[in-house]
């Protein structure tokens, strides 16, 4: 109905006529994808748009050396890949993320809106591509099936730095914390239940170096996305791409990317098999329990404040509750676990999109793209929210900290060395039954003089390597 | 940046003040929330915040027979909740869809664009909160804890009605291809080897079961969405929530919505349990890996054309390849699996966020609300394109059909009861290794008369109960 | 070459001749699969092999009945078929439980122990099938196809029904403990933070509301286990199975177990498709959340002594530590939430399998039985231990549940409907900076009679639906 | 009842005495912890307890160096530890594999068990722990929580390193048979439809490559796993051993392991921190969707005989079907994609697990180890079986490959670069329409002579990179 009062234009291809609003930059297969497809409402993640783009844009240079076409036809999709790379015409790109077709819908979306854009730039009508052909010239050399898998991972690769740096700087802020809170002496938790003493800046070089290792682990994941099977067509066999296009191809490719691109050197083999992204996807999720752990940790220390552990305080983001005057509710670290929560709901498409391949290529590949350029993006936000107003503005109640450590019978390990297991044991229950400190049970009992007490109870040895006291 | 050229209002909340663009509805909360959660870019499923809405139209005519405070405030709440009904200020609800708080941004965006609506239309100026305020006129008497899940049972049902539909609609599809095939004989298959015979139609009746089952359980599992927690405020224990506001509110929302909802006679069960999500997401889940079966089994059988089974043909409705002249893919069966790993994806989501749950609330209830949500929804739509687009249109090769039946040796086992096992299999083998039917291999041998042959190779026989030919 | 010391007796199958111990009651094709399918070291389940035997003893009695062969045959079988249920020859069912092959060699492992023990029973020599064959006689008119699903749905009702009592159990004892702590104040949390005050009994009615639903769900799931395939044959058409045969099945099936068995009216459907399966284990998958989140606030609220919440205790059942004299650790209740784990990644399993199945088949239902029915029994195992060593043990201390109340701020909510929103915030911020009781400081501060203070903090007002004191 | 009847002896812990076998060897602490965990009815993973008796092998060897205790304590303890290596007494560790407790009942048991053997080879009684003491000299100066990762870790690196050999004779044995199959002609598919010619060969190239992939990632997580917390007890800080002890330690575990272990620079992270267990349990989910890629290729590709593929033979290890004849099923492929399968569901429970970790300690890492361990051991069992009884007795039934491309329409692809898209478009239709070979088709058309098209149509042409005859 909509439709009836705009201005049309028709379009053709192998299943008949269609009408096409005049204005759009698409053409008719994106038209029918349209229709066929709307799933979920959202559109194709713009990271890999771009990156199709830029395959475009490679391979309308390397026609360009290789003269396959007319110099004019090639620049001007050259200039139609340099516009959308500067942000326009995105709202062309109308083709749903939920798709068949093995991303051959979303390909033709871009095949479309960069011949049209081109026709335009050349002075023509859109819808003409007498003038610039969306398969004939933007296509050229090429199947959904190996420029889809390319751009997918060079749009991953540019969202795993990404994503690495973000984890450098979460790292950084817990180091700092480390630093902050070395001197704050506290009780340890294993199983929920007191444990041997530590300092909390301890535990914050904990998950530093947890952190750390996400950090790592990306930034060799790069590795793997490395290889690229542009030139190998529709299975990888390479049909109708010449060998000099396939090279100019990856040249271009890791000029125009700045990546160290390479091509496969058994192109059917990236073209069918995902598992590279089933690996990414692995080490987000890896990445994902440890921001589970530590965003649940941080609201555990943080609880109360009166009926709770009140160790650490958050930052306060926001008001908590309508209901209940003054709350604070600790949203950064929950809203981390929830994105965490979701990158391992996103591996799971992953893991079942890749598994579902068949013979020589895998049809599932949007649901990949889709989720995987999903997780990197919403970790990379919300580890760099959670740093920015979660993780730095932490601070440390020295006294609680203190406090509960001191009310604790588990000081009495300390003495293990000096007194034995049993005794350690006879004074540990005495401070719990009658809620003495350990020292003050010692004391009484004067089993140790007051001195060696104290050294044994010293900060500097009771939280490190060996016998306290020895 | 862009905020600094826009006109501005001042808003304080107990963090402090800040500065309002003065066209919007949304409010301080909104405000820190957009900055605190810029996650994923998705806005909050609109099917929960119109059940938000219905729950705050139902809070104010409440308070309006309460007298709570002045019809006139209660009355522009009214009209508000009736614009957003009707489509209007959606864009103001601009809080991500991944965020912390248990769902609390959510509600204050939905009180405060309430409240200013209610505002404007009583003749205020947007953020004037002495007319109407948005705690304590909106949300009055109620909590996040207990508006929010009450908002996600009513969305939920809303959108399983409408699957439940979708699926009875691919039941009935799928039962006319069961009789429009009832004649068609083939080659029946178990771990993809050749098995006994059935007809097309068979195949069809056996999905049309299991998609039964779908819509059957779906129509249950309302059953289990009914029970609201309105009228629990916090925690469940119902502090600050009168007896008669409970009451009426149940009533208004039974009458509001149209569904059977009915309270829950011990609240802090749907605060703090959210199994009924995960029983539900459970159900998505067993439909999809039907979906799953079913449309692989559709691309099986129509694989081809001439190097696949060639049974079935499935309607075109795209080109499928730039690079291979007249390829058409199976990509509306495609799309469905597709879908249905999404879902099975965010069943992990709705599990692990229900796992996370901690004492009288589960602040990971945004996660499943945007999971089971978009599960309900996707699972709508790919369920109806696929029916029209995809089921209705199917064709069968009859001949095809019973080219690779009668080309296979397992028709022998229809013989079994008539020249044993022993004999049989040494049909099957003879018409294997020389190539030829079962058929003509029997009347070759000579073991039985040309009338039983025939009699028990009766489509009749051969494909029902019992041993053919008796 | 432990077989060559062995004695040996010859049998032949399609494939050759093989050697099999003279003392073994399985045969040449439970051997190829021992040699086939060495991958887990674990035995298929002996409720699937009980059920198995159920189901051969079936259709013993109903050859018996149609005489099809001799008498003494079908009571030989009966009478094997008995012993085993009796507990004997075991350790004959020597097939792994992660095999290929859709169930067929655990199917041909009964076969084949049934007939040999059969033989023996008629006085024959193991492996002489010329008395007793495992195809002609034990497996007459049956598939492995309609066989091993109808097993694996009685083996499954029977572990339901255990485990729906086990949940019976939990949830009388959670309700046991709802009257006992019924008095007990505390303080609420949501986000692990402060909330409103509510009855320590509460906590436990709301965990037994949550598992009364488990119970029901489990024991609305037999409904969809009953309906059996029997009779269906290899692909459900049910060719070489008299209808009478069928009849009798079902009947006999239905008395031998007591369960109210039906054939389906479309067996094709419960031969191909598994989602009921996946809706069973999709079950156990909620119960598995809510048991996460009960075991999770157990060991929060059981957290200490010195530096958690100590609210509650759990029974000590092991000593906790070898280096921490005096640890007691929540180690029922860590079982309890390990085993949920283990069922909801059971439940991936479940799923995947059952996604799995192509055409007339499912070709993985080995891995559906072996992981719905370790999720069935490790829950019955989990859920009776927890009951028993962890939840029935459970004290409360009311100490220190007030204390915790009476430090906290919250209880100005309370106030809100007497003193107004604003006044009750300045009384909770003036608690929290100078650390008093809220009564205390509303005391002070004279805005309200004594009387009414202590009405308002009554206990059988503020953990009720109400404004306090109203 | 059982006990009763049996000799018994005496033993106390802390919550009390209780009565042990007198031939058991394992103690008090293991009889509470088989009472308290009776849940799967599995043990613990043998490669596990082979690690701990390793690592106390080790620390009993570095107490003989420190003189901790007196050398004939420490020389008996390394003897039992030799005993069990060598296979003794593993009946003796009792404990189930799904328990509580974050490990500790394993490690006591092995304490027990270790203890009592070197009473028994010290000449003592069973149980006279004044000879040998489970804590004080087999468990000394460790905790739980520095012994069970650090073995943990041990074995996975053993079983990693034997699965790495098992996916490199895999690869192996794909690219012998890709040599084999390398002039074999056969069609590609795409989407499970027609697409470009390949060779055999070049598929199971394919297949190659991606379990080389598989291979050197195994190779590569080696690395991670070397980092051991030993010498950091409870939670990492390592009170309690003394830095020679921490030292000896690693180097010993370094001799008897062969590995090239690494003492942890920060105990308090591999303690609390299971990401690396996910990333290692994530490389074998992305093997495993290569092996279900592969596994499933194969069995449609070998399809049939009648109604399928049929391009390759699988090598018959087992009879398909009882009222079949003559039927063999894909049982080796089905079992290696249902074990990929479960590793998948391992995978689940090893994320659940590591993200369940709370603070200085992981409460589940039981699970974790019985998960990872078992994905590692099925993997190595399922892809030796396949490599031995399938892949590397696959045929190709070259003439059905070279029917079924000649048959098809694709090979006008190959002629565009010669007469253009359109005019291929026009052969391909016509050859389909007609069932003619796209060569005749040509040939008829006259549009290009004889020698071009049989150059066109080269082997060694058309499955290579570039246009076809150019």
């Amino acid at each position: 109905m909509e439709e009836l009062c705009r201005a049309m234009r028709r379009e053709q291809d192998a299943l008949g006529i269609r009408d096409i609003p005049t204005s759009a930059y698409y053409g008719i297969q994106t038209a029918r994808a349209m229709e066929n497809f709307p799933v979920s409402g959202r559109a194709v993640n713009p990271n890999l748009i771009r990156s199709l783009v830029t395959v475009k844009k490679a391979a309308a240079l390397t026609h360009l050396k290789l003269k396959t076409y007319p110099a004019e036809i090639a620049s001007a999709i050259v200039q139609a890949c340099d516009d959308i790379q500067a942000g326009n015409y995105l709202e062309q790109f109308t083709v749903d993320a939920l798709q068949g077709g093995a991303g051959t819908s979303t390909n033709m979306n871009v095949n479309e809106v960069l011949a049209n854009r081109a026709i335009e730039l050349l002075g023509g009508v859109l819808g003409d591509y007498t003038l610039v052909h969306p398969l004939d010239h933007v296509n050229c050399c090429q199947s959904t099936n190996d420029v889809y898998p390319t751009a997918l991972r060079i749009a991953a690769i540019g969202l795993v730095r990404r994503l690495s740096e973000a984890f450098a700087s979460l790292q950084e802020t817990l180091q700092e914390k480390e630093l902050e809170f070395a001197d704050v002496l506290k009780l340890g938790r294993t199983e929920l239940m007191d444990a041997l003493p530590m300092t909390a800046g301890q535990g914050f070089g904990a998950y530093a170096k947890a952190v750390a290792r996400d950090r790592w682990r990306l930034y060799k994941a790069e590795e793997r996305l490395r290889e690229i099977n542009i030139g190998g067509t529709a299975i990888g066999t390479g049909m109708n791409a010449p060998a000099k296009y396939t090279f100019y191809m990856t040249d271009l490719l890791q000029d125009l990317t700045g990546y160290g691109l390479a091509r496969s050197e058994f192109p059917m083999d990236p073209t069918q098999n995902m598992d590279v992204f089933v690996e990414v996807s692995g080490l987000l999720k890896a990445a994902s329990v440890n921001l589970l752990k530590l965003s649940g940790d941080l609201r555990l220390l943080a609880s109360g404040p009166a009926g709770g552990l009140g160790e650490l305080k958050l930052p306060a983001v926001q008001a908590g509750s309508s209901i209940m005057p003054g709350k604070v509710n600790p949203v950064m670290a929950e809203m981390t676990g929830l994105a965490a929560m979701r990158v391992i709901a996103n591996d799971t498409a992953v893991t079942l999109a890749a598994a579902g391949g068949q013979l020589e290529l895998n049809a599932f590949m949007p649901l990949i793209a889709e989720s995987l350029l999903e997780s990197l993006e919403i970790l990379d936000h919300a580890v760099r929210l959670f740093e920015e107003r979660c993780v730095r503005g932490i601070l440390v109640h020295a006294e609680r900290c203190n406090e509960l450590l001191e009310n604790s019978a588990v000081l009495a390990a300390a003495f293990i060395g000096h007194i034995g297991y049993e005794m350690s044991t006879e004074v540990a229950k005495r401070a719990s039954r009658e809620g003495k400190p350990v020292r003050q049970v010692l004391l009484e009992s004067r089993l140790l003089p007051v001195e060696q007490i104290d050294q044994i109870l010293n900060l500097n040895q009771i939280t490190k390597p060996g016998v306290p006291g020895k």
